[in-house]
Parts: C-alpha cells; structure tokens; sequence
C-alpha cells in the first residue's frame, strides 16, 4: 500500500495559517514583508521546527526549512511555494505549497521513511509583487533572473524600500541569496483556473508555462459631435476598436489552447455626446508555443493595420512587455504523472496560465508543478476555495514525487 | 438689386468681440453669467445703442435690442443667439447669430428702410450650459419649458447660484421672463458640422432638429484571470460590448440620416491581465423621425439582449435621457429657402444635429434656423473657423427673410 499525507491535519494547518492577518470576507491579507507576513512565517518556522526541521534564511529572505537525509552532503529534493497574499487574498494560493511541503515531511515523520537526499521546504519572499513589484522576486533573484542590490532599492507606495523592510522584519538572513545543487523542484498549487474543475479532474501534471504578451493599442481619429457629424464623414476609433476587438477573439479561437484579453479600454475625451478622437486598449494574449503566440500577434498587428485603413484611423501599437513560453523538466512531469496514476487520481496534462515561483526555479534546477482544482476556478480574491479532499490528493501527489527524487 | 449686409463690418465686429475672455488658442472663454460674458454684452449694448435700439432685460437676463417699426404694436421680428460660450469655445457659435442680426439692424439703418413690424436682435442666457445645466436655459424659461424659480436654483461647480449670478452681475431685469407674441423667430448659426462644406454650399436651409436619445448600457460577465482561464469558459463583457458596438453601426447605417455614436466604455476592473467582470458604454443615437429613431432603439435593445444571450452575460439597458424631433415653421423654412434662392447662394435642406435656442422658441413662435459652413464642421473648440465671405452670406439671407417677415 503507498504510504499517504494526513489531509485532515493540512487542512487544518491552512485554516489556522488563515487566520494570520485575516481578510474581511474569510480570506487573507499578508502582503510580503509586512508584520502580517511576518507572523504568517513564523508560524510555520514553528510547525517546521516542531517536525524536526533546521534553517536558513538568504539576503532575499527566502526560508529553507531542512529535513535532512541518509547523504546530508546530496543536493536537496525542495518544495514550497510563498506565504504571502493579495490585498484580497486567498487562504490556498502559495501558502497550500509550503504547508503541503511541510505535511510531506510531517508524513515522512510519521511513517520514519529515512530518505537518501535531505528535503527541504522553501518559502520564498514575495511571489505576489502587490507590495513590491516584480512579482516572483525572491526566486527570482535566486534564479538569477533579477540582481539583488537593484531589487534592494524597490519602494511599496509608501517608499519604504524592499532591503529595509527586510532589515526591520529581520528577514534579512546570511546565506547568500543564490542558486545552489537542488535535485528537484517542485510546487503544489491551486489550478488558479476552472478546467480540472469542469473537467473532475483531481490532479493537473503541469507541463509548463505559457508565453504571454502585453500591448497597449492607440486608435487615433477624428473627435467631433455625436449629433452633427453624419456617419460618413466619421474617423470614429470607437467603432475601429470594436471591430478589432471583435476579431481579436476569432484571431484567438483559431489556435487551440490560446487566451486573449481586453481588460482596459478608454475613450477620450469621454462624453455621452461627442465621438472620441482617441481610443486607447490593452491586448494580453497569452499561447504555451512561442511561434504561435507570435503568430497570434502578427494576426493581431496586420489587424489593426487593415481596420485602420479602413476606418480612416492612424495607430500606436505597442508591445510593452513578454514572457517567454517555459517546459518544466521532462523527469519531474514524469514523476508527478505517475505518483497520480499510482495513487488513482484522476490526472490531466496541464499548462499554466499564470507565473509561479516553480517558473524561476525551472531556470536552474529540474522543477516540475502539480496543480489542484480551485472552486469556479477563483483566484486572487478572499472566496478562492477548494476543499480538503482536493488537497490531501495534491499532498498525497506531492509525497510519491518527493519520495520518488529522494530516494535513490 | 438685392440689398446686402456689410459683410465686413460684421466679421471685424465678430473678431472684435471674441477678443473679450479669449481663449489659449485664438477661440473665446465666455462662461454663462462670468465678468467676461458681461462684458461681452456690454460690448454688444454699446454697438446695439449707437445703432439707435432699445432695450429690454428679463427675468433670466434675456436681453431685447429693439429698432422701432412703422407699426409699435404688432409683434416684433426677433433675431438672435448666445453670447456665452464653452469653456474652450470658439469665435461664432452663438456669437454670429447676434451679431448677424446686429448687421441686419445696421445695414437697416445704412439704407434707410424702415419696417412695418418692429425687429429685435436677442441674446439669450446661458445657450450653452456649460456653467450651469441646462443648455439653452434663458431660451428655455422663455418658452415655458423650465420652471423659473426652479432654474434660480441652479449651481454652478463653485455653488453660485442663476439668481446670485444674475444679480451680481445685474443682468436680473424687470420684464417677465415669458412669451410675448412674436411675428418670427430667425437664428443665425454655424452648422456644427462637416456637411454645407463637404457640399460646397453656402447656405444650410434648416428644416428641424433631429430627435435624441442616450441610453447607459452596462453588461455584467464574469471577471477571471487573462492567462488561467481558457476562452470556452469565459463570460467576457468586453467581447460582447464589441460585438454590440460593431452591430450598433450596422443597424445605424440601415436607416439614412441617423447616426450612432459610443463616446464612453469603461472596465471593471481596468487591469490589463483581467477580463472584466463588467463593461459600461453610453450610446447617444438620433434621428430627424421618431418612429424611425424608436426603431433604432428597439433594434439596439434587441441586440443587447441576443449578444448578452450568446455570451453568457445580463445586461442593465438604461435610456436616460430622450428629446423629441422637431419641424421649424414651414412659413420661415420657405423664407429661408426663397431668400437664398433669390441672393443666388447655394443651399440645401439640412436638420440641426444640435440643440439651438431656436428649438425652444419653435415651441412659441414661428422659427427657422440659417446655417453656414465651418471649418471641417469642427465646433466647441477654440479652432472653431469660418470665412467672411460665408458669413456675409448667412447675413445676406437673415436681412432678407427679417425683411420678408417685418415687412408686410
């Protein structure tokens, strides 16, 4: 029989992790660094160290929590995810990573399964980039991705800087914020999406990231008055804008698996009663193959081109920023596939939407993620929800992949 | 031989005028019932006197510039517009229909004809609303259509009050402001918009004013993460708004001389990486038929509800204002279009896209409209153009429908 985590007590770690700054609507709210966070960590430095664990903590603030193994001079087998929250933040995304990390050595414990490479679960220093932009900043400085003394001097909108609310909360540890020989990576985490939900699908085997663009989209016509300019005399961006908009969905649809978005749009000057000069929009589009996605965004241009000629506009189309398209490591998806099949959880190959610390960590050492159902597939938003079955499948999933690097 | 006006002096007297609360950029700040309107009237009484008139201030600061006829007790001929102008307005909007008729009175007097009935040049109080809702107000009291004591009431941004403005600047006269038999009613005014030009045309003959209406439209969907949430799942206010807006032109264009414009879209949330959970978007359409402008109303209603059916979303259909269409005095409009006719100026039948003063006097008195053309029909902005040479035609064609009327 395969050895399995104890769900009732994960579940129970998160609702009392919850409570730590609390939200209005039963969620959470500990953006990073902030004395809410704080006490967030330090009761998991409490749980972590009741389960036998040692610790490190790095110039980034990123925790170590170690158990060690048979080889204590191995690469480590590590785990986790982050602590910190949205404003309105959820009680799963990030914190069921490191509380799902620690219930797998709480198991280990358990059972007294004595492993060959130590396992240690990791806590990494604001993954939500609400207080501090960039998000993902702690892996990502261990990653290598951002340079630590430049991330130093980022400011919260009060200007309180990230070095010096590391310094105030004491998180400002002695290792070196950087990579070290890890064996595996890997991430627990909510979908963050509704498909295994829709699908009844316990277990997402995440294959990677998607790539994603931003573009901002200015449509410049003719402002003039909405009752004396007959329809023929009008450059109206407004009616360009729809037209794009309404094609950028078919554009989209054309290519399986791609999302694209329009999440602001303005007019101006914008008056009930006067035809806008000017109509600003964003495009975030979004494929896991880097040559379709780019394909997407050709169709997307030579759009916005044809409309304008036709519509008499001129246009700014600017890509302001991109992410490139990642594959976790083939032996970890591998790894997780199979630990869910094993087990008899329902599985599906999945790719995911959004950016996880697992996406930096992937840069330098072999990460794979596991997803678990989310209710309405709701994220970033104190009702996220999933239920204690969900999660004892994901921990269950999370044992048999770390038991499977760390043993041998 | 035809008489004309002096188009010279009127267009001098034109830029003599927009000198007074000038604009940044050639055009004329004249806000309702400031230190610059009043002066600009002063200057106009100061012209009006020397041009042997008399006057008559009402109730709501209508002002009366009277040159006696041969008869003192049959209704006048009134001619007039708004000296008052949006706060970054141009030199003729309004400004031309009281001047106009100014140059009809002089060029009156330089020929020496004398008139059956009395002819009166008017200005109205606040046309444009800018300062105080609503538009054409002192125009509007006059004609019955707004309450006296209830506009007194009126504020502007800072809290002055109509009354404590028409006070201060002592422009609260002692007649009544009300209807008094008046033989016609002639206004002056730039077209507003693109087509007498487009047309190459010198003269607008105005048969009525479009009916209007604005609607408030606001779909609610679902908002959800742009990357995790895949397109066969999303209820996108966005998309649907586009589809919609793109649809809207369609029915629009189906019926000649309507128009259809979107001046206002916003998101809910207006975040680059979320789909909205909510679009919200103004529709301002217009019709000279009112069964036809109901129609395209209807059509609209009926697309809102199919697109919100298709796209999984609810929709809020708010029309929150409605004017009626209106016909001007098929008596005047025949003047209009004689006195153009027998000067030899090009005209066409055209429909106010706006509203005028004029379209409030329609309701008490026997009204027509005159336009010119403006430079690429723009207006309500301090590039607001037009040539002495069209000016002098639009007086040419007021003096002789001023002469046609008064002189029976």
């Amino acid at each position: 029989m395969k050895i399995k985590t104890n769900g009732e007590r994960l579940w129970d770690s998160l609702m009392e992790m919850a409570k730590i700054g609390p939200g209005e609507r039963g969620g959470s709210r500990r953006l990073a660094l902030t004395d809410a966070d704080i006490a967030g960590r330090n009761l998991f430095r409490e749980w972590a160290a009741d389960a036998g664990c040692t610790f490190r903590l790095d110039t980034m603030g990123n925790l170590f929590a170690r158990r060690e193994g048979k080889n204590p001079g191995a690469p480590p087998v590590v785990s986790g995810s982050h602590l910190d929250t949205q404003p309105s933040g959820g009680r799963f995304d990030g914190i069921l990573g490191v509380l799902g990390a620690l219930e797998v050595i709480r198991s280990l414990n358990d059972q007294g399964v004595e492993t060959d490479s130590p396992v240690e679960i990791v806590v990494w220093t604001n993954e939500e980039g609400a207080r501090f932009p960039p998000a993902m900043m702690g892996s990502g400085v261990f990653a290598g991705i951002f340079d630590q003394s430049e991330i130093y001097t980022h400011q919260d909108p009060e200007g309180l800087t990230v070095e010096g609310e590391l310094r105030r909360t004491e998180q400002l540890g002695d290792t070196p914020c950087e990579t070290f020989p890890i064996k595996a990576y890997y991430e627990l985490h909510i979908e963050q999406g509704p498909v295994l939900e829709a699908e009844n699908t316990s277990i997402g085997v995440v294959t990677g990231g998607q790539g994603s663009t931003w573009t901002h989209v200015t449509l410049q016509g003719q402002g003039s008055h909405a009752g004396t300019t007959p329809m023929n005399f009008r450059k109206d961006p407004m009616m360009g804008a729809a037209r794009i908009i309404t094609e950028l969905r078919e554009i989209v649809l054309k290519q399986p698996g791609a999302v694209g978005t329009v999440g602001r749009l303005e007019t101006t000057p914008a008056s009930i009663n006067s035809i806008p000069g000017q109509v600003f929009f964003t495009v975030d589009t979004r494929h896991p193959n880097e040559e379709t996605l780019a394909q997407i965004n050709l169709d997307l241009k030579n759009l916005v081109n044809s409309v304008c000629t036709e519509e008499g506009l001129e246009n700014e189309f600017d890509l302001i920023w991109e992410a490139p398209t990642l594959n976790f490591h083939k032996e970890c998806i591998s790894k997780v596939r199979n630990a869910a099949e094993s087990l008899a959880y329902s599985h599906l190959d999945i790719v995911s939407g959004a950016g996880h610390d697992a996406c930096q960590v992937n840069r330098v050492a072999p990460t794979g993620m596991i997803f678990i159902p989310c209710e309405n597939g709701l994220s970033h938003d104190e009702a996220e929800n999933t239920t204690p079955e969900q999660v004892a499948a994901g921990a269950d999933v999370l044992l048999h992949v770390v038991l499977a690097s760390a043993c041998n």
